[in-house]
């Protein structure tokens, strides 16, 4: 089974093409500047150059008839008719309560999907454009969503809801929701795989840290917390995003520099974190580069990111009482050992010992970077949001198939 | 040396006059319903009945030599007369970056109390008040500030600073103060004394749980972090404050509710908390009869605020890589057994363990909660901020009139 994953950002959008036998991917690539009559598709067969042409694509719907187009190309193609492609997998940031889990795409779920413009204003609306505009292209190919939000609707009510009046909730959805589902489900089960231990008995914390970055509690292989909120600018503090302030800084902010409600939430997501400290780069890299050659700015970002991120993990040590497993993921998570080690290097009451030289050594998969004797388990797991996309899709289709 | 200490509000304001000799409360009151005709002054010399009086109280002016006048009264007074008062301390409840101990009032501390008016438009002006209606009663006395904030003035560059543009810290001081300072500072103090263990070598945490709430992380005897933040708002779950939330639902409950900045203040501060979940209550007290009761939202009520407190418990350990010592002061930590059990129950992975009968005793003064064998020592210490300010304004004029 041939399975599409798409990615559909307002101006933007990225897709992989998966032969699901093997989990094969065929070809990647993304279109730019959609709206723009000079935008830019770039795209990489498996194991060939990339190719990249300019073309004015003024809506989504063309951008996939361009994907269609390439992806069966004489030259560059890697299938040979687009009805090869059997099904289409999106990723949905935001699922609401109404989704717990992935889906297959009918009208009930695309006017839920709709309802939830609200709470993903920057998301959800472009979401619907990547579905319909596959809708348009191929009618007949069955549309899968997956949500970043499922993962942590199992979350208890004490985690999930913010101690603010109740009727904001129920009238206007103001909860917790989590985001980066697909990522933390993903690394959950394969740090239990990869220890050979069932994923049920393990207090597990999971740290997605990338550009955008979260951390997950996961009991009994569920998510029973998450750092990001009702938005993803909750938590920790990331490349660009403040993560948790004072929330009496909004309305200051606002009174003392006049500033609009859509200025303040450009200011806490757009132009905070790394960025705003190191007044360098919101790139963790750079940011280590920087500190490498002295610069005291660096130095202060770096330390309020590992601090607040080391935090976190305590505070989910106490609300599992205990923990097992610590997983990081993501870009950051998987090539920072500076990182990981100043974080390990602090946490040391809770059993966990880190093995330096593991730590320090660059690889690519899974691994263990902790002492044999560590009473914590510290794992680096590569993430794959782009696979759970495609194994969700293939496992839904298959199953209605059965049907 | 008698001392007056003095906790002003815009209308009302609490006194406790104390003879430092032995640190006697001679007697105590409050003034209510200041800029009213109907004012009503309360007053308890120790030992005896409370007085209740209502008059006229227009002013902070007014209100100070009523006082004045009741402490020296032919009945029931406890001075011979306004002469014996040899100093006054006042409660100030921001000292922002200016002050990290208190000090002796004179014009250039008023310009600076003044200065912060804007980090507490609903304190600092009314401690002016206070201050400057103690001047024009007794213009000879000397007056002594005892700044919330000043004992956390201590904590890093990276525990004050939030990650958003430096420019908000510089041009209007947005950045982490804490407050209940002259509580962490009593508490931590005393619970090392009790100990018989020098504080400096001493990971702590105290917890000041009253109608607000805070915890502080103490290092070496210094507040290294703390719960509230650049406003009493942050942190913990309180009696009527939220707490954290997720940044992005001020503007987003904002725009769906057409409320100003003023209002969402208003909502966060004044209805949010204990409140808004139970629907009850803000006091902790009635949120157990209720519990015992089985009222549900009385349950989850508990639960959050257990469960954000105990999350914050485990982010300090891991902040300071470490946890020795647990207390637990104010209103609701020394009182309710039922939350220092819920909390500490699901921390034994830091090695605490509770004594559950000492923990239950109804009982007064200093003492400990775990057991002989716990690798954390869990005490309930009574705070007594009044004291500290006596105690500091004591200090300060001693050491003025040996200079």
């Amino acid at each position: 089974m041939n399975i599409l994953v798409i990615n559909a950002g307002s101006s933007s959008l990225k897709f992989l093409m998966y032969n699901m036998v093997n989990e094969e991917v065929l070809a990647s690539g993304r279109v730019e500047r959609i709206g723009m009559d000079s935008a830019i598709l770039s795209y990489e067969p498996a194991g060939r150059t990339e190719i990249r042409e300019v073309a004015e694509i003024l809506e989504h719907t063309t951008a996939i008839r361009k994907v269609l187009d390439i992806l069966v190309h004489k030259e560059h193609g890697v299938l040979a008719s687009s009805s090869d492609i059997d099904a289409v997998g999106h990723r949905v940031v935001h699922g609401g309560e109404s989704f717990s889990s992935s889906v297959i795409v009918n009208e009930e779920v695309k006017r839920e999907i709709k309802r939830l413009f609200d709470l993903a204003p920057l998301h959800n609306p472009a979401h619907m454009l990547g579905i319909n505009a596959v809708e348009l292209n191929m009618p007949d190919v069955p549309q899968v969503v997956v949500f970043d939000t499922a993962f942590h609707q199992t979350m208890p009510a004490k985690s999930y809801l913010y101690p603010i009046p109740l009727v904001l909730y129920r009238k206007h959805q103001v909860r917790r929701y989590g985001f980066h589902g697909t990522s933390h489900d993903y690394v959950s089960e394969r740090a239990a795989r990869f220890l050979g231990k069932p994923l049920v008995e393990l207090k597990m914390v999971t740290c997605h840290i990338g550009n955008g970055a979260s951390c997950a509690a996961i009991l009994n292989g569920q998510s029973v917390d998450t750092s990001m909120g009702m938005t993803p600018l909750e938590g920790l503090m990331m490349g660009t995003r403040s993560g948790d302030i004072d929330p009496a800084i909004v309305p200051y902010v606002m009174g003392k520099e006049e500033l609009t409600m859509n200025e303040v939430n450009s200011m806490l997501n757009k132009h905070s974190g790394l960025m705003a400290i190191s007044g360098l780069s919101s790139d963790m890299r750079e940011i280590q580069q920087s500190m490498a050659a002295g610069d005291g700015s660096a130095v202060l970002a770096f330390d309020m990111y590992e601090y607040r991120l080391r935090k976190y993990i305590g505070s989910y040590a106490a609300a599992m009482n205990g923990l097992d497993v610590l997983v990081f993921t993501a870009g950051v998570g998987e090539n920072s050992s500076i990182l990981r080690e100043s974080v390990c290097r602090n946490l040391t009451f809770l059993g966990l010992e880190l093995d330096e030289e593991a730590n320090s050594q660059r690889a690519h998969g899974d691994r263990v970077i902790s002492t044999v004797g560590s009473r914590v388990t510290v794992l680096v797991i590569p993430t794959n949001e782009e696979l759970v996309i495609a194994r969700d899709t293939y496992r839904l289709i298959l199953a209605r198939q059965k049907a």
